[in-house]
């Protein structure tokens, strides 16, 4: 895959709440999952050991700073994070927080689903997106 | 889960690599994945920002050390990093060499199995495991 047929080139990935020159982090719309988050390099680099090391602890300050923001404003079961980029190798990090009665719980949310998530659990969740942003731009902003 | 019926409280999880008061490195039996290596946190701690910030930094420098040594020493097409703890939750990453023709490609490997890996190319990769692990050690032991 070429710069020029990577989706993460091509656009932002979802709701920018946060870019500066290294990095952007938005909110995914991924259903049943509010409060996705991915935390993207705006360079098309593949691996985590091809950014130099500083870049490397500037991309990871922010994927903690989101996992703080998440367990503030969620207050989820669990976080989970990856870097995969099997289908997209342009760097990316999935920060999923993660509730037990959530889709696929116990199972990482690439694997086997579990259940139907409840509508109002979900609703309750989503009502908690504004906070959310706001948590992740105050810590970014605090960071950058 | 407390600490008492942790599997990482109870045992090492692996071939021991790599250990020092922080952390251990470990080689994992995963069927279908030679040199696939977890990186445990010692103490029973539930997600990375519990931690220390230069705690953290630590962790995530063996990580890159084992990311490093992997490239090195299977060449794979690419690099999965992931710290999920849902079913045991005790803070742990997976460093997994991906190739093109594994049992789960471009799937994580916790998602759909794609295929069923051809024996010589798993003995191939089996063959440079001693090497994989000189490459972890010795970046290790230049790190700490």
């Amino acid at each position: 895959m070429t710069a020029q047929s990577c989706a993460l080139c091509a656009g932002d990935g979802g709701e920018v709440l946060y870019r500066d020159e290294l990095l952007r982090v938005v909110l995914v719309d991924e259903p049943g999952y509010p409060g996705f988050v991915r935390v993207i390099a705006n360079a098309h680099v593949r691996e985590m050991t091809d950014l130099a090391a500083a870049d490397r602890q500037r991309l990871l300050a922010a994927v903690f700073a989101v996992e703080s923001a998440q367990r503030e404003a969620l207050a989820p079961h669990k976080i989970n994070l990856a870097s995969l980029g099997n289908v997209t190798p342009h760097l990316h990090w999935h920060v999923i927080p993660r509730f037990a009665d959530d889709a696929h719980f116990p199972e990482p949310v690439w694997g086997a689903r579990q259940r139907e998530p409840g509508p109002a659990r979900l609703a309750e969740r989503r009502a908690r997106l504004a906070a959310l942003r706001a948590a992740i731009a105050a810590r970014l902003a605090a960071a950058g």
